[in-house]
Order: C-alpha cells, then sequence, then structure tokens
C-alpha cells in the first residue's frame, strides 16, 4: 500500500479557507478507504510570506517540494501588498515551468442541481475538457521597453512556442480525445490575426492529427470559439489550447455551468518526474476573503483529482458522489454562490460527511 | 448638403449576401432623408481577386480608396482556397492599418424580441460598448522560427504596444466611458500572466485615469472577465482592451445578446485623416453561405454606424428604430438564427420598409 506525499499550500485569499475543507474530505477518504497520506503543510508560496521575506518561496523550494507526490495549492494574489506578476510568477508559474507541469487539464461540466446561466441547458449538455498548454506560449517575461518612460515607449512582449511543447500538449489532448466516445477535438487558434506563432500551430495540430485518423478536428478561432461556449456547448468534447487561450477559455466554460467555484484543475507531469499540481481555476479572490463564504467545491474537486492522479480511483470517484450530492442536497448546505445559505466551512463538512 | 463617398466591399461568402441588404436599406434612406451618398462598388479585397490575381487587391488600391469618406466592407475569408493570414493580412488587417483606423468600437446590447442565450436577462441588461484597439499589440507578423522543420524547432511571436497606440485608446474609451451617466469602464489586462507589456498596459490606464478622475475604473484579467460576460454582464459600461482581446471580447459579448450575425463594428480614424471602415463582427462563414440565410443585421447596424460617423444622426436613428421593430415583430420577416423562416433578402426587405 503506497503512502502519497503531498504539500499542502494554500496560499492567498480564499486559498487559506477553502483548503481546510478539501483536508477534511481527505480525512474522510483516509478513514473510508486504505488510502495513506502523508501530508506536509506548507505556509509559504504566499503573500505573507512575501511580507515578511521579500519573495514568495525560499531559496530551497525545490529541493523542499521535489520528493513530494502532489502538491495540493489553494490560491495565490494579493495584489493590495504584491503585484500579481510579481507573487505569480514567484510561486505558480514557477512551480508549473521547475516542474515541468505542462498539461493543465480542465473539466467542465454541468451538475445537476446547479443553476445555469445558460437558458434551458440541462446537464449533460456541457460536459467537455480543457487541455491547456502550461508552460510556454504567451506566458513569457521575454521582451522589453525602449524609450522608457517617455512619448516614443515601445514595448516588444514576446511569446515562444516550440515543437516540443506543442507536440506534447497537442498528443496528451488527441488521446483524450480519441479514448472518448464522441472522438472529438476542437483546436483554438487565431491564425487569421496572429501572424507568426498560430499558423504553425495550425501546422502543428494537422501533423499530430495524421496520427490520430479516427478523432475529428475542429480548428476555432478564439473569437467565435469563445462565443460558442455560450451559444453551442455541446459541440464541445476536448478543446486543446495554447496557454493564454486555454487560461481564457477555462474561466468561461465553467462560468457557463454557473460559477467558477466549482471549477478544478489538474496541473500535470504525465512521466511524474517532478510532482504534479492541483488547484481551483479561481483565484484568491480579495473581494469576499474573510467572510467564510467562498465555494470550496473547486479546492475538493481538485484534491479528487490529485487522487486519481495518484491512482486512487476509487477515493475520487467517493468524492465526486459526494460532491453531486451535496449540489442536490438542501440548499443550507451549498454556498450563495448556488443559491444557498451555507459557509464555506458548513459546505465542506457535508461533503466530508457524505463520502 | 455634403455628398458622402462610400467605397462599398462585399469581400467574400456570406459577405456578398448581407451586403446587397445594407445598399437596400441606404437606398431607402435617401429616398426618406436629404442623405446624399455617392456609392462605388468595389469587387478586390476578395478571395475571388485573388484567385484570378494572385492578391487580395491591386497595387494601388490605397490611392483608389483614400479619398472615399467611408467604406462599407462585408467580410473577408475563403480559407478553402486562401489561407486566413493571407487573406485578413492582405486585406482588412491593411485597411485598419494603413488607413490608421486605431479604434475599433462594438455596441454589446440586447435587443427586444431576441431571445437571450443567458437564463433570466431582459433587454436593458446587456449594453455597453467594447472599444478595442485596431492598430498594434498581439496582431503582428514579427518574430519567427528557429532549426525550423527539425525537432528542436521554436517559434518566436512578438507583439507591440506603443505609448502612442496605447494612451489613444484608453483616451478615447475615458471620454466615452465619461459621457454615459454611470461613467464606468473596465480595462482588460492579463498582467498576471503576460510580464512585460500588460502591467505596462495597466500603468497606462493609471495613467490615463488620473485625467478622468470622474469614472469609475475597474482592472480586470481577460480571464475572469469573459466569464463575467456571462455572469455579471450587467457590471459592465465601456470596456477597453488590446486587440486581441478586443476580438476576443467583443464575439463573446454579442453571443451573450443572442446571435453574433447581430453585432456591427466601426473601425474608426477619428480624425479623419483617412476613411474609417464599418463592417459586422461575424466573418464570411462558409458554412452557411449561398443559402441566403445569414443575419442581415449586423451588416445594417454598420451601415447605419457609418451614417452617424457621417454626420447623419437621423439616419442613422431611422436605421435602428426599423431593426428594433422588425426584430419584435412577425418570425417570417426574421432570419433562422434568431428562432424565424425568413431569407436574407426578406428580413433586409422588412427592415428597409420600415425605414
Ligand atoms: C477576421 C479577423 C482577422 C478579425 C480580427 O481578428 O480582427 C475579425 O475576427 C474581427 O473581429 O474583425
Ligand atoms: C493566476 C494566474 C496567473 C493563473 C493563470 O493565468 O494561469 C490563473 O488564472 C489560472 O488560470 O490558473
Amino acid at each position: 500500500q503506497p503512502v502519497h506525499r503531498i504539500a499542502v499550500i494554500p496560499g492567498d485569499g480564499i486559498g487559506k479557507e477553502v483548503m481546510p475543507e478539501a483536508l477534511r474530505v481527505l480525512q474522510a477518504v483516509q478513514q473510508r478507504f486504505s488510502v495513506q497520506l502523508d501530508l506536509t503543510p506548507i505556509a509559504w508560496a504566499s503573500c505573507d510570506h512575501f511580507a515578511a521575506h521579500g519573495d514568495m518561496m525560499p531559496p530551497d523550494w525545490k529541493a523542499q517540494l521535489q520528493d513530494q507526490h502532489a502538491l495540493l495549492f489553494g490560491a495565490v494574489g494579493w495584489p493590495a501588498t504584491v503585484p500579481d506578476n510579481v507573487s505569480l510568477w514567484g510561486s505558480l508559474l514557477k512551480f508549473r515551468r521547475e516542474f515541468d507541469q505542462y498539461i493543465n487539464l480542465r473539466p467542465v461540466r454541468l451538475f445537476e442541481g446547479v443553476p445555469c446561466p445558460l437558458a434551458g441547458r440541462k446537464p449533460g449538455d456541457i460536459d467537455y475538457f480543457i487541455v491547456r498548454e502550461n508552460t510556454e506560449g504567451e506566458y513569457t517575461k521575454l521582451g522589453g521597453i525602449m524609450f522608457e518612460g517617455t512619448e516614443r515607449e515601445v514595448v516588444i512582449q514576446e511569446s515562444v512556442f516550440s515543437r516540443h511543447g506543442s507536440d506534447r500538449v497537442l498528443k496528451y489532448a488527441f488521446e483524450l480525445a480519441n479514448s472518448r466516445p464522441r472522438k472529438h477535438l476542437t483546436v483554438a487558434t487565431k491564425s487569421n490575426g496572429i501572424a507568426i506563432s498560430m499558423p504553425w500551430w495550425d501546422g502543428r495540430a494537422d501533423a499530430m492529427h495524421a496520427h490520430y485518423p479516427a478523432v475529428a478536428v475542429d480548428k476555432q478561432h478564439i473569437d467565435i470559439l469563445s462565443a460558442r461556449f455560450v451559444l453551442q456547448p455541446g459541440r464541445f468534447d476536448v478543446v486543446v489550447a495554447s496557454n493564454l487561450f486555454g487560461d481564457i477559455l477555462s474561466d468561461l466554460g465553467p462560468a457557463t455551468t454557473g460559477t467558477i467555484g466549482l471549477a478544478p484543475s489538474a496541473n500535470l507531469n504525465p512521466e511524474r518526474t517532478f510532482p504534479s499540481l492541483f488547484e481551483p481555476v479561481h483565484g484568491s479572490a480579495p473581494d469576499i476573503y474573510g467572510q467564510n463564504i467562498a465555494n470550496p467545491v473547486a479546492m475538493i474537486w481538485s484534491a479528487a483529482l490529485m487522487l486519481q492522479f495518484l491512482g486512487e480511483q476509487a477515493a475520487h470517484d467517493a468524492i465526486l458522489r459526494a460532491i453531486e450530492a451535496t449540489l442536490t442536497g438542501p440548499r443550507s448546505e451549498v454556498t450563495r454562490d448556488l443559491g444557498g445559505s451555507a459557509s464555506t466551512t458548513v459546505m465542506g463538512q457535508a461533503i466530508a460527511a457524505r463520502v
């Protein structure tokens, strides 16, 4: 029976409120299943740590984390004290890159019991995966500012796409699509406007498609693709996208299922050379922090995805069933964003009790 | 009484189907109002022209167009014969740049009579403007491919932001927000991930805000901003965005109002040194071309925006009222995307008759 080593990193804002609920659910899982978790709490990778030490993480962060099997991550960001690009590049974006978590897998699903913001859609109508490239693309610190501070100021921002980086995420997405009944893959692009990287990306998608003839491919420009997330969500099965486009689509998709408070994500290093990271799609949400009203489902579902990645499928399934039962249960056990009256804690307790 | 010189450029696909309806409405406007239009039909800036001449436009295109007051544009793109980046960079994107149409103004509005894809929203709940930068930013041909065709292939794509380009679009957006009752401006950003250009863009927005203290500013990252277009559309009044973000938001916003078949846009050179360009947000839609089913409203509303820009406010208002009346009128006079049965032609005739 393997012991799974997990670093628990709440981070900032509501990350600190939803993490205890994920831990409560993991506790329940350990009682019911023969799952063994070795949890290490980490207080750094937070703006509090930055305030005290002038950096988001200690210099030996990598050594401290690299023998973990997984990182369970809340949210980072407290713009009142640390600019977002400093806090994120100093923590989450560093993990994604230095631990080569090149797949960001984000399920989008409309649950029973959750009022849908799209008119006339019911559970089953929205059910797809977003596969987001997670290490390169539009997220870079490359480029610079010329004639800085003058009227002539010009800024260059570089995006970097590699064949290595693009092919592996495309391959993952084709494999996933191929394993599903519909075998349908949407490729996000913007090759009509972004003239170097995107036509090249389209070419890599075509080349990969040659290896998966059974998969039907639909290339869509990001503008109309975003529109179709709203107008024709049933069209989607698996969607593969660059870092930026995946970021946008994976907030938009969950929004169409009621609330981004439900959306989990798995930042995967599929080869398991480094720990993978599991986090809610939502951020630290300074505007609602401190009120104990954040929806804990995204965090709890992320913990379930972690167990699945660690081979604990039964435990994952039990958590998912507990989430589903809670979402269709009494409104006194769900948070306000779902029309209920529960606090974060009460909803977490309700899910843990059902595991 | 001024004569307005207008080049009429249908382009490709459904551009060729909706343009005649705009001309029909302009005809009606000239009969009812003392508006004088001198229309010049242009068959180039189309993939048909490319097929015949190997280029989207004749070498003297600029000389042919620069004395026009406005360009009324349908849609360009026929990917079966010409790659989208070739056709668009050879026509529309060239107009935007070489005629310095640096404002792309896109109204988003939920009309009476149009079924809303968002649950429980009614006319008045969605009513905002997107102000999109239209000449620089993420749309460039700068960068290149290294180790091309090998496993080591790396692609650099550069975005370019200038103070000149950013300040003028921010200023336009602040002016617009300042002129509206709510005086609210949303600034689209992604400064947590895109580390050079976007923090700089945030700084330019802050600097411009200092000149418009009465305007309330809400900076939002593009991912959560897209989610809020679905979840909280009433939050928006004026939204200012870079070229790419504006492109995405201006398909997504109209999608939440029922169909992108309604959405118009004005590509403005506010100084009137060059002609401005008016076009529907939708593209050439090869999938529905040839069936005479495209919704002509986006094209007709674009023509109305053109008249407004040319000083013909009464004519603009008459067209808008005719559109509104048609949308709430019999279903036999609206197209299928609105739940009706009309052809493009019948709907165009219905609007023209009401002018
Ligand atoms: C056709 C394409 C290049 C264009 C753009 O991306 O600007 C279109 O989507 C638009 O929004 O006008
Ligand atoms: C916080 C931010 C840098 C991050 C991203 O853009 O990747 C977040 O939005 C996400 O989607 O995980």
